[in-house]
């Protein structure tokens, strides 16, 4: 481990540096039009998806001494110690396997292997008794419907597989909770009846405060239907290493499939965290999804850093944030069905690399993480991509396009295309004033006015962003994409110098957290809080109706 | 009209920069324990909502400072034009008449008026035509749940609302359809029947080509149901104006309600674009809505820069934003039912004021609007929150808040309270590396052990943001939060210069996509596009299947 890496101190970072300054004043349709190979040259394939960068700010004198800075912070050997169960999260202590969930095997980690394994087929047995028909609720009834609770890691991911997936769905619908506002499980519990409904509960510790609570909320509501203490087993299943408490809640240990710590949460769609995934899609469709992102685990293994996909999304990301200065990085997914891929790599990318201080503990005084946001095309060029275009915020992107459709509709889909590709050139070639103009005059303007307007039509283009696109979004390509953004995330990491597995910035909040909680449950409790804090209590105990404070 | 004001060359700017220069050194936390009165004096009330902006990274003399700015900026007489229909759309020749659609009058615009007032009646028919099961479909079912078609605008403003009053909804299921991606409207149909559907196509020149496209197919779905041309009256209306397109799509005269040129798309949901509302909530609960809209207004008109709140919204945006350098913006809403509002409100703000020219056509050399993102609490805790607290990107945040809960379940809900006002309390203190380490040892940890993870826990707090909060989600208090982002964007609009009503950059994206739209349709056609898109292109027919080519 380097774990005294500093991004500023790699010997090619002073260049790029001179190049960031060079190349801020060149159009990148220049690039383009003056390199014909370009096009085809700032490609990479792997696992089924094809990364297009031509439309990044970079010559390839750049490419070279990125390539050379990914030499220089060690990544081929990084990459080996997080396949190979390296103690890469440090702080923790620990390894991050989350590539041995979609493994066909690996001889050094035999014993973890052999775990991992067995739970696959105890998800195996649990998807196909659901889907079947076997698993039946307490009045004998097939279960039609899948209620997940958890929150984070044991939330976003299944959710947005599910989603994406919907082609693959089968006759179980899968249905997601995570907010600790009671709203959020009451309306999905709205349209669901007890006996028919299964709930699996996802949380490591199984004392995770939102899922909990709500868990609680659904073992009262089954109750209430006249479920037993002992028909709450075929009601309820747990994904916990907490095999006391499960068993305390009424979920027999039977009913639990385990979590490691070595799979970080937002890691972890591919443990039993998405077993949800495998009953709505079946197990064929969640092994595929295994696998898609298994070949890409193998592609960063072995392709070289030039063909890299991982590696050169990872390497643009660092330009971008560290030499171009942006602060942000949108994802636009065009198909409807990855509409809550943003969400996901918020949380896969932010609490991964949201970070300031060295695997070392030492401060860091350059940019990490970025913040990630997005929505699906095309109902953003309604909404945000006025800023892509014309403001003054540089938001680098990445346009993610399946090439084909699963809904059979594909002279529709091909306006979804043109629109993608179009939103991609009109980033990269901008407009002149002089060409806004004619275009305004054409458009049956007088010459007065279509001066005036003009420079409110002239955009600077030249806006870097990347194309990844695949024949259809399969299981295979989707497995493949969120692995693509996992390990772009832990190279981004190792080229920032942070633990990418950690999240200790969140604990504060959750300690401050437990500390009001006691003081809104006891109005005589005196605080210690600040000023700004006593008065928003004092608002809520005054917002507060009698009947309230059960 | 000011249309030459330049944010930088205001007097009192200068002055904000050596203040900014001096305050980032200094922690909020400070002036709160100095300033025994900040906690109470740095809030304000309005319309059923109270704004704390107590942990901004502003003292009283720079609070001064701003509101002189804003009367530089001659922000109240900007307010004014904005509120009696002057032409503040300067390149589109218009007024900007959206709170005109929730007054009760205005002297000034009495044929306008008439107008509103008219549509509102016909809009209140409408909706109860189908509410009380008057409107019956071809088959002489009465209608159960209605398809909102419509995209940016005409989509996210009535999604959001009828989800946040959920609580209010009656019979009639709302469903929202977007995205030109077939999925989309094919998703949703999947549950719907034919015969109790209706579809309300909203689309000003009925010529959008997401919203055109979708209603075709919705068309032919209803006729392969059955529905003869002459039924389709009973399953559709439209919000446009163009009722002659409307008409030869097979919607008579009087199923149309009128949009106006003088209500921008992204402040519509006021207008009959809001009709999907009124019937998921009823009328009165709409009206309540404009009222609690109406109110705000009122306080924007006749509150002084000192006590009002979508000014000091918009001073601390361009604070944070152009003295300060921050890139974005987080809104972070403390309840279930308001997970849209960072959908809706990063349209509202990007495509307002995500523009680099001043309304005069000149070049603006300081930076507008930020990037608006954010998601639901407490589930953006377990997801990118980690960077909120400890990355290196300054995220200036807005907690929305209500007090209390629709579900009865006050209990569960005070957590969801604790967990927003410990976040606030979080993100203004941080936390010390020696407070980190007495935390780690007070666990159990060893001195060594404590010592090297400490720097991981220390985060350095001083994180600016509001808090918003309001008794309850209403109609009315939900009318006024959206009526205040509205205000806050048009009030930061004047302090930029810019127009926060046209939306010049999104055209040639448009242009580009018809083009490109030909070339997909007919691969015999010439590509004169750059290399990039023609290698784009040509993986595109590649990918498709000979059935493809309908």
């Amino acid at each position: 481990m380097a774990s005294e890496l500093r991004l500023d101190q790699l010997p090619s970072y002073a260049k790029l540096r001179e190049l960031a300054d060079k190349l801020r004043k060149i159009a990148i349709i220049e690039f383009l039009t003056v390199d014909a190979a370009r096009a085809c040259d700032f490609t990479c394939s792997a696992a089924g998806l094809q990364l297009d960068y031509s439309k990044q700010l970079i010559d390839r004198n750049t490419r070279e001494t990125l390539w050379q800075l990914a030499a220089e912070a060690e990544l081929p050997a990084r990459i080996q110690d997080l396949l190979n169960g390296a103690e890469v999260n440090n702080t923790e202590r620990r390894p991050a396997l989350h590539t041995l969930l979609r493994a066909g095997g690996n001889g050094a980690l035999a014993d973890k292997y052999r775990e991992v394994v067995a739970t696959r087929e105890a998800m195996r047995v649990s998807a196909e008794k659901l889907i079947s028909g076997q698993h039946r609720g307490f009045t004998d009834a097939a279960i039609t419907d899948v209620v997940n609770i958890g929150i984070g890691g044991s939330d976003l991911g299944p959710r947005l597989v599910t989603e994406a997936l919907r082609p693959y769905q089968n006759s179980i619908a899968c249905h997601y909770v995570a907010n600790v506002d009671p709203a959020d499980l009451q309306d999905t519990l709205l349209d669901l009846v007890p006996e028919t409904t299964l709930f699996i509960v996802c949380s490591k510790s199984f004392r995770t405060e939102e899922t909990l609570t709500n868990s609680l909320v659904a073992r009262d509501w089954m109750r209430a239907a006249g479920a037993s203490d002992s028909d709450l087993r075929r009601h309820f299943l747990a994904i916990t290493t907490n095999l006391e408490a499960a068993t305390e809640f009424g979920i027999p240990r039977e009913n639990c499939l385990p979590m490691w710590d070595w799979v970080g949460g937002r890691y972890s769609v591919w443990s039993a965290i998405g077993l949800s995934c495998a009953i709505a899609v079946g197990w064929d469709n969640f092994q595929q999804f295994l696998a898609g992102a298994g070949a890409m685990d193998r592609h960063l293994a072995e392709a070289p850093i030039a063909s890299n996909m991982p590696i050169m999304l990872s390497l643009l990301e660092v330009w971008n944030r560290n030499l171009l200065g942006a602060g942000n990085h949108a994802v636009l997914p065009y198909d409807q069905s990855l509409v809550r891929l943003p969400d996901f790599l918020q949380q896969l990318t932010m609490e991964s690399n949201g970070k300031r201080v060295a695997l070392d503990g030492g401060a860091l005084d350059y940019p990490t993480g970025p913040v990630l946001w997005g929505s699906a095309g095309t109902m953003g060029q309604h909404s945000f991509h006025q800023l892509l275009h014309q403001g003054t915020e540089l938001c680098p992107a990445d346009f993610v396009l399946p090439l084909t459709t699963h809904t059979g509709m594909h002279k529709q889909h091909r306006r979804l295309v043109a629109n993608c590709l179009a939103q991609s050139r009109a980033l990269l070639l901008g407009r002149t004033e002089a060409m806004a103009k004619r275009s305004l005059l054409s458009r049956g303007y007088d010459e007065e006015r279509a001066t005036a307007l003009a420079p409110h039509l002239a955009m600077p283009g030249n806006r870097p962003h990347n194309v990844i696109s695949m024949q259809s979004l399969t299981p295979a390509t989707l497995g493949a994409l969120l692995a693509l953004y996992e390990h772009r995330t832990y190279c981004s990491s190792v080229l920032w110098g942070v633990n990418a597995f950690d999240q200790w910035g969140v604990e504060l909040g959750k300690e401050i957290g437990a500390q009001i909680l006691t003081l809104l449950e006891d109005a005589s409790r005196p605080s210690s809080m600040d000023p700004a804090t006593n008065r928003l209590i004092s608002e809520w105990r005054r917002a507060q109706a009698p009947e309230a404070s059960e």
